[in-house]
Order: C-alpha cells, then structure tokens, then sequence
C-alpha cells in the first residue's frame, strides 16, 4: 500500500516486458532505496531518450539523432541494403559488427490476421532510395518462419529489377548445435545449401 | 548497436532486480515503440517518485508525503506498533488490510558479518515513541530466520517496559500448503502452537 506516485510507477513499470506486479515492486523499492546510485540516472536517462528517440525518415531505425547513425555513416556501403522486420533485428545484426551497408526497417511483416498489407511496409520509400543510392544488392534478413518467408517473397518481386540483385540469410546448422535435436527442416536446407571444404 | 542515450537507457535498466542486459533491451524497445503509452508516462513517474519520495521520519516507511501515510491516518491505532525489516516487508503487511496500527522500519536486521549492530537500527527513534504515543504492545514481525529471530530478542530485550506488550508473529502451518512438504521445524511449531478448534 504505497502512496499514489509511487503505486503508478509500479504499475508503469509492470506493463514492461519481463515485468510483472510483483517484480516491478520489487525493482521500484531497489530504486527508492539507492536514489542517487539508480532512480535518479534511470529518471535522468529515460527523460533524455524520451526527449530525443526519433524514427530515422530514411531506413526506420530508431535514434537519437536524424538521420540515424548508420544513415549518417559516410564510411557505409550506400549501395547494399538490408531489409529487417523491426528495430530489434536490426540491433541484433549491428551486434554482430560484420555487416557494413544500410537498413530498411519493414516495421512488420504481411499478416492477413492483423491486417498489415504490402503497403504497410514502406516499400515507396526503400524503392526511392534504389535509383539516388546506386543500390547493388538487397539483402532480405527476415525471419524464417512463414510470415517472414511469405513478406521475403512479396518483396523480392516487387523489387525485381534490371541489375539489382536480391538475396535472403543462408539456412543451415546454427552454431554450436547437435544435429540431432535439429527439426528435419533445417537439417535438409543444410544438406542442400552443402558447401566444398576449403581443403 | 543503439544510438549512446539509448545504450545509457539499456545499461540502466539491466541494474534492477529481475532485469538483464537482454530483457532491458527488449524493455526499451517496447518503450520507444510505445513513447505516448508508455515511455512519456514511465518518464512521468519516474520524475514524480524522484522528486516527492522522502523517508518517513517518524516510521521509517517511504512515502511522497511526510510524514507517511500511515503515520498521517488519524484513523490507526498509535498505541500499536508493527516492528518490520523494510519497506517491502511494511507493503506486504498492508497489503494484507488487516493491520490497523502504525508502524517500524528497522531499515536490516543484525548481522555481525555485514556490521550491522543493535545501534543501526533505530531503535531510539522507536523507543521515544513509546510514552507520547501510549504504546500498549509492540509487534516484531520479522522474518523466522537465524537473523530475523535473533534481532527480535535484541529488540524484545531493550524494550521491555511494565506494562508493554511485546508480541511475535505466529509459526505454524501456511495456509494452502500440505505437510507432507513443510520441514520439521515448522511442523513442530505448528504442533507446539495448536489450538482448540471452536465447534
């Protein structure tokens, strides 16, 4: 029974995911406890992004500044662009620090059920970004299930053009997996996709 | 790889209970694609409990106004004093709406290891409570551990006073659980404790 203010943190935080009523109680009483050490950075940092996030107008991603770093970035490669589902697969590539061109950020994939068309996908503004950039490739990194095959597909076609290459993720053996608690799906894209050993 | 107020956001975030560097990130995604719903009035709150929360001087509770709201309530009985650990243990007996009395924030339990003595946890503050209040029983409701039970004879000890009532909470069987799964200890209390079943 804690006062009003501090009740509604509670109930913000709780709406958090990984985060329930229980838990954000417990995260709300560590911040009043160590006010100088947590609540006040976490106030301070959350005001600020509040004050600052923007959608990049160019590929979608979401930063602090406009247009986004990796738009801002003269040393990557304008010609190669990567289409991801939303803002967390494209953190989850830039965490792998080996892709080197740009992003367009779909921000959904086609869904009947919730109603998102090809429309919805903002492909006007990727395909007004092919002719200004010199655009060589397309590198489709969406999900691998079929929603994300199904959106590959519709936007492959879309997409078709003279000299433009479109290309989707290699399927195959995850790192460090056993192959036998593969599905047979998996296991026989890797068997077809099979590569010559450098001897 | 999030812009650096975002990244700041992240790291802050995965330093409370229950959170990690991965499910902060995916919390913050959820807040920037959420900014009206949830990271604006999150910010709000955050900036609201920053500003307003305060240890109650009398109790030790944590409230936004001073003194607490328990303290406040003219309502509840001064004569009757709830000796809890923290603040959590102080919520959690609230919670139950069936504590009338006011209250006593140890703010820890003694603890030779974490150099915590009889003197950390103000128990003067407590004591010169006792006359202006016209205190009739103190109830130390700690927890049924090594430390909680040690610290309550030390409290019991120093407060004892003719004609104040210094009561424990009861040990016994929780209610919804089976024997066959309670340790001895308990089940021995509980036997110890039994009572005459009213017909």
């Amino acid at each position: 029974m804690p006062g009003e203010a501090i009740d509604r943190l509670i109930q913000t935080l709780a709406r958090l995911p990984g985060l329930g009523p229980r838990s954000a109680r417990r995260a709300v009483l560590v911040l009043l406890r160590r006010r100088a050490a947590l609540l006040e950075p976490l106030r301070d940092a959350l005001a600020l992004v509040a004050e600052t996030a923007r959608d990049c107008p160019v590929c979608g991603n979401i930063d602090t500044t406009t247009p986004c770093a990796v738009c801002a970035d003269p040393g990557r490669d304008a010609g190669l662009i990567c289409v991801v589902r939303d803002v967390a697969d494209l953190w989850a590539l830039e965490r792998t620090g080996s892709f080197r061109g740009r992003y367009h950020v779909l921000g959904g994939l086609l869904s009947a059920l919730d109603g998102i068309g090809p429309d919805d996908l903002g492909l006007e503004r990727l395909e007004a970004r092919l002719g200004p950039d010199q655009v060589r490739e397309i590198i489709l990194a969406l999900p691998a299930t079929v929603e994300g095959q199904t959106t590959a597909h519709v936007v492959a076609d879309r997409l078709e053009r003279p000299g433009l290459i479109v290309s989707g993720l290699a399927h195959g053996v995850p790192l460090g997996s056993e192959l036998d608690y593969l599905d047979d799906g998996t296991l026989n894209a890797a068997l077809t996709a099979r590569r010559p050993l450098q001897g």
